[in-house]
């Protein structure tokens, strides 16, 4: 690294003094990274209102709105300001309170936990990019279960050069906390970084209550020991649960007040919440127990400055729909509509496993209660039976990790049955040849 | 670097068959990536058109089509598939035609000389990053003048712990072109990686038809003396040029088939040319001598398996919309009156400046004929006008790099009289200090 900026050494003599576990567990990018409030962004913001303005970086016509051609204006009805200009690095002020407010009122349980204000990246995977920026350095280990989202690796070992140290996901099951609580010794005490993703891609499961206090217990008992944890929790399918006595709210809850050694990382976002892939808006959310509004500050100025060094900021139009939704007076019964299409569907599936006993002498799914996807593990090869199922079947599966799985919120309630006799009959197939 | 992916092992071999000057150019991070064609998205294409497709990671209606929320879907005039899915990480295919039909458009010099397709990213400095993630080791050099954009410093600095090289940007208000040729002779043969940003940010400068000739020449000196030259040519500002003599094709298409080892590599986008700051939409465009479509083929999947690794892909609302626009009738026409727009305050400041002999004692401006900007070279500490003119003059302007940078892309015309007339007193008001 060559030299700290004035301005990155600031935030540090700040974070160091508010908690200084935090200090070790940012990467020294992190350390490096600040929001150059004092350059032209500063000076920008300094001039605001005033009659003359010749700082901004944007065109604006002749009457001061931004400069658009009539040929996409026509096409998105929102104001000329929701749409053209640049977003903060940050991202849109409003949008970040009310995204905050929503945690909250989706996680009750964090009361009134003094929480980051949520810096907005270009969607969830951008979001884990940017934490693995902030806290992993090359050769850093970032523990995590061996079901997980493939795009792990490019993220944090191409991107960060981490390595990935993964536990067994599930004993009997159950989700195996105990992975979790053994890969934490590994190395001794020091920085440690973790990754908990409910629910989980590829497997659709949520960790129960049960199992959530127990990986809530086993990371606050490594804290205690002296480790630094950064917990990276990806909610990127929050809310899609369909089960009783599974958690309902997220990790973070669990965690933002547990232990001042124990940073947890929210990253969400619109994209699966809200049906809005194509958008790209997501978040990155801080707590710390004892975290002060001056120690989030800094780590909220770090964060939108590693977003300004790689992006600049995300789309303002896609920030403006997601909030114009979130503020909408019928985005709760949208939404809800939209849960219960998912909802009927997993419970179609349910239904359809418990009629046919016969299925298990083919497969038998991994657990699953939540999100996108279930999991199968098959009496066969997956990807021959994926093949099979391409060229006899007209049935389009993914073959991934040993496992075959299954995108239900994509699949037509009407044609569920069908899937699953397909692949069985694959299966067979598969085993007969 | 942990080992190499064989799929990234693969698009090596190609590149270093093809050309293996590339081979030289390309970082430990660029050698290490691939796009993951073998994985989840190449076995969602092979399902695409199946009666039953369980593949795809978003939610679909049960009528097949994108699950989406009325409050959102209301707000855009577009089909559903255009706004909600996701786009591909190598950005739409049928924008990524359109755009590069365009650079051949408004590069005509470029003929038939074979490039690369467009690689989309999230807008400008997107592309600027994934092109430090694919060239800058930690260490390397970035050759650049010493008028650059500010964001240089965390993109490539901080992102890459690269160093900075800067030249003296002009002599006797002309490019320092001579410069360029010094600084490549530093440190020996080797790699080398140079980035040209015309029309210039801070000060809206674009070389002149015969400067451009002299760095190409430059270049190719450097390129035949046996250095492996990557040239990232930044474009932000493409087309915005005032002035007759000056060059209105990029760089680009003077180093497209300039020497088998020199990557011109076109960064360009939508943000500024199309005026939507606040859509995203960037490309990566890759030439060189002799390239053909296998070299350029491994390279895009190199650049998609980048933007996959950080940020998944960009909006697909906002190419759609970019798409719409440039395949629109009315395109040429409503882009033209922009541009006019921004050229009559251009000439009004050449009248101001050309009416008011008295403002040379207190400031004269660096070489401007393009782009949003001119910089002031002022009789007082920059600093300390900007601040007297936020003060007594209601007027805003940004003070960096030694010099005023004035915005007048976001100036209105009827103001412009007033903005010159208020730097003079305000320098005058400074030296009185």
């Amino acid at each position: 690294m060559s030299a700290i900026n004035p301005q990155a050494s600031e935030l540090n003599d700040i974070i160091e003094a508010e908690n200084a576990s935090v200090t070790t567990m940012l990467s020294a990018k992190g350390k490096g990274i600040f929001f150059p409030a004092k350059g032209i962004l500063g000076q920008t913001a300094a001039a605001k209102g005033k009659r003359i303005n010749a700082t901004i970086g944007i065109a604006l016509e002749d009457d001061g709105t931004p400069m658009r051609l009539p040929a996409i204006e026509k096409l998105v009805s929102l104001p000329p300001a929701a749409v053209f200009p640049y977003a903060p690095s940050f991202g849109d002020a409003e949008l970040r309170r009310v995204w905050l407010a929503n945690i909250r009122g989706k996680n009750p349980s964090l009361g009134d936990t003094q929480l980051s204000t949520p810096v907005v990246t270009n969607a969830l995977t951008h979001a884990l990019s940017i934490a693995g920026y902030l806290f992993l350095d090359p050769g850093d280990t970032l523990i995590l279960p061996d079901l997980y989202w493939g795009n792990y690796n490019l993220i944090f070992k191409n991107g960060y050069d981490a390595k990935l140290a993964t536990h067994t996901t599930f004993v009997d099951g159950a989700y195996h906390v105990d992975g979790l609580r053994q890969a934490l010794k590994a190395g001794g005490i020091g920085k440690k970084v973790v990754l908990l993703n409910f629910p989980n891609n590829p497997t659709g499961y949520t960790a129960t209550e049960a199992e959530m206090d127990a990986l809530r217990d086993v990371l606050v008992a490594a804290a205690s020991a002296g480790n630094d944890l950064v917990v990276l929790i990806d909610d990127a399918y929050f809310g899609l649960v369909y089960e009783d006595g599974v958690g309902r709210e997220s990790m973070f809850a669990k965690l933002a007040d547990s232990h001042e050694r124990l940073l947890a990382v929210k990253i969400d976002g619109a994209t699966k919440e809200d049906y809005v892939w194509g958008l790209r808006v997501g978040f990155l959310t801080y707590a710390v127990r004892g975290g002060t509004a001056a120690l989030y500050s800094a780590l909220e100025a770090k964060t939108a400055g590693a977003v300004r060094g790689n992006i600049s900021n995300a789309s303002q139009l896609s920030q403006s729909l997601v909030k114009a939704a979130l503020q909408s007076d019928t985005y709760a019964v949208e939404k809800e509509a939209k849960f219960e299409i998912l909802q009927r569907r997993y419970t179609r599936i349910k239904e359809i496993l418990a009629a046919h006993p016969e299925y298990s002498e083919a497969f038998v799914p991994a657990p699953f209660n939540s999100g996108y996807f279930l999991c199968l593990q098959l009496e066969a090869d997956p990807e021959r039976v994926r093949q099979i199922l391409l060229k006899d079947f007209d049935t389009g599966t993914i073959a991934a990790s040993g496992l075959l799985r299954i995108a239900f919120s994509a699949t037509p309630f009407g044609l569920l049955e069908d899937l699953f006799a397909n692949i069985f009959a694959a299966t067979k197939a598969a085993q007969a040849e």
